[in-house]
């Protein structure tokens, strides 16, 4: 077997390095934050950006138990009670673009419009304008906008406010807040959600689309865990009842059977 | 459906708590690490218990490629590309008692012995003593000691040296340490590895022994979600082969076809 | 890295065998049950073998969508529709010694309650009664037995009479029917469920206990594939919601801000 | 909650339904395989639906312990000894498009260039040079073609010929054997692989795309019960080591800690 070839940890009888930082070094002098910026952007973050990435993380561990997130961790929980590790993978398992995932997707389109912007000279409102005629006309939804429980996100504005104090340069944050105001002038109040605040804040502090997902599951395990330690000690095994409505084809016969 | 209950995260339309703290004053005054302590503890930790916390975190957040977390991760990313979740769910799946879970049968052991201890007035040699020699009497090796790589841990003597600083009890560590010295007295060098290190300082920190696995999960998930990123970034699907080789039943004919 | 040895299947350029078996000859002359079978046992079944764990397959795969394994693969579909997999596979992480599971522990006890009884001469009767006294001493429910939907399973009497049909010797049957018997005469009436069923059967067919929930996994994830379509077919992303109630903490300020 | 909708399963006390027809008939008249296809398509399946359907899940059950989800599958569970689910989802994880997912492609790609063809009164050379014609443009490969071991699939003229014994319309097999001949007259030799082959026949059975995935799904897990099964029996656990080269920046000091 070829070996494989990484960048991100080496090991040997008695030593750890990741990104080149030695583990004894990690532990006294990092934060575990730091170490999630380390992971993905290869260096220390500095005080700002470290603060910025805490409340990312702390806004998105958790949002209840009935989060299809948590809920899938508890079923798996309530069924299997062998390994805390199924319960909480298949709490993660429920991560995608209609869950904790939309970040990914608002990164993707924040980088393209403000790239767009660049190259062709426009403000954020040309390009909002022109991303939501664009939404309009294939029918989607623009990603980061829009909550089943939030009418007014409270997450957003807080971090909007750290990002400014952090002294971002803010273009991300702009364009979405001008898709925002788009969506409203056209009569739609969509705010602004947690996965596209995060979404325009991790893209200013330089992080890959990918991270949208990558660190809202980072955050989302830490509620997991708890979910999942809750339901073990309060709840009995199989004790998740759903009402189901059969609203299929009656009762018949076999028609052919298999001799 | 019975509603669920649950005392860990409420919401309403404009705002989010989480074990009674709101969300927005957690994320402008509290680390991701101090979340997690409240996710499980129900209280903000001091500064000296956030500083070990983070320490454990950092500890195991990646240890290589190899790792069959990250190795599982990798696998599943070079065949599925459609869903980052997958990948690092399917990491967190390799998480047992084998791999990355033994702080919590160690901290079952820790807690069982020092209670075994106060009721007995024991001291920890003679508890560990007593471990040792049940231990051998079952041929069961003891948990938190031994390291496929390394001969002796790195990290465990920094996260002692930074229990004893923050002013720790320290009886966990010292049951533990009684335990390393007398499998070296009978001549075993089996060193405590950081599964045992953090299972001590959790306990002295009054985490539950499932703490052992969910706090592995968490730190581990960070250090996953960089090595999927960089499978993705790096390598081509299907990249991942293995050298097998077949000792079964030679080829043979088929003896009692299905009609 | 020392090469993998499997004894189940091998490849070359053109050519692939499972357990010894060509599989151009597999495709041609076996059923899938057959090499469920070949795959386990290392040989093909007989007919009436066959039949049997048709019958078992078949009575496993689906109990609606509210069953935990269903319902967790509709949760991860209704967050995370990006792949099929994920889906499936966490309703298969459901699976444990509470759901779809207890055939592995009923296995394990009808074959020491066996073994026990031939090696000191006592009959069913005698076992169940030693196997009852045990579990109550300990207050430990019996696997096999007991199911939350049926009263009276309708699976079992059909796998029974199969059994019969086929010439089982019928020692694990009696002794699973004998526990029951023995239940009802302490006035518990908890009868023998699906799980209890296949137990007894899988055992008489000689496979191992493993297979108690091998067998339901491979049976289950056939109807989670079907759930899984109808969730993406008919519903939206997103749709499922819980009602819970927060009995937690009331509001309250942080006490120990980070700096 | 709203209840939830199905009409795949339905139960109450003492009986249980499957698409209307009773379990007791079902385990009594209807092979594992007959059910498959009875929750995918609401009808018993006749006789050579059932063969083919059979030949298709025999064919993709196990390719050796090499392959992504064996692998994954293997690994997770030297990990994780504490659940079989858990290793055996993990192995699931790993199907997507680039492993066992590209019959659910090919499927999509062949219903749209029958339907094309259809409309536009094509043939299927002509549909398949439009199909080669466009994955050139836009540099893709096409589905359904080509192995990483094989040279020459040995399962996909069994399936095509027991297809043309079953009188399938045979459509959807010209068209993906007009692409691979196409493929050759351009000199590129990459056969039919069994993705392709068992998308061809599941396309004329009426299936729908998804059925690519979900049946490679369900035969699969067959052979990764096996592979589990052989692991827990053969093989300790953390055995599985790997050669890893770290390519990334040498050890350096932090340059700014945490304080």
């Amino acid at each position: 077997m070829t070996p494989w070839r990484t960048a991100i940890a080496t090991s040997d009888e008695t030593g750890l390095w990741i990104r080149g930082y030695d583990i004894k070094d990690l532990m006294k002098n990092a934060t575990f934050t730091d170490l999630i910026f380390v992971l993905h952007q290869g260096r220390m973050p500095g005080a700002k950006e470290r603060g910025l990435l805490d409340a990312i993380l702390v806004s998105v561990a958790d949002h209840g138990a009935g989060a299809p997130s948590c809920a899938a961790a508890r079923l798996v929980a309530s069924g299997n009670r062998e390994s805390l590790a199924a319960a909480v993978a298949a709490g993660l398992l429920a991560v995608g673009d209609d869950h904790g995932g939309a970040g990914t997707l608002c990164m993707e389109m924040l980088a393209e419009g403000l790239a767009d912007g660049v190259r062709e000279g426009l403000g954020v409102e040309q390009v909002a304008a022109r991303i939501l005629k664009a939404a309009a006309a294939e029918k989607r939804r623009i990603p980061g906008l829009g909550h089943r429980v939030h009418t007014k996100d409270p997450r957003v504005d807080v971090l909007f406010d750290m990002a400014r104090d952090a002294g971002l340069k803010g273009d991300a944050i702009a364009l979405l807040r001008a898709i925002e105001s788009g969506l409203e002038a056209n009569g739609k109040k969509i705010p602004i959600n947690v996965d596209g605040a995060l979404a325009a804040v991790l893209h200013e502090m330089g992080f890959a689309p990918s991270a949208g997902k990558f660190i809202f599951m980072i955050g989302r395990v830490a509620g997991l865990t708890a979910e999942v330690a809750e339901e073990y000690a309060r709840e009995k095994p199989m004790r998740i009842r759903f009402d189901v409505e059969y609203d299929g084809v009656p009762p018949r016969p076999i028609e052919t059977p298999k001799e």
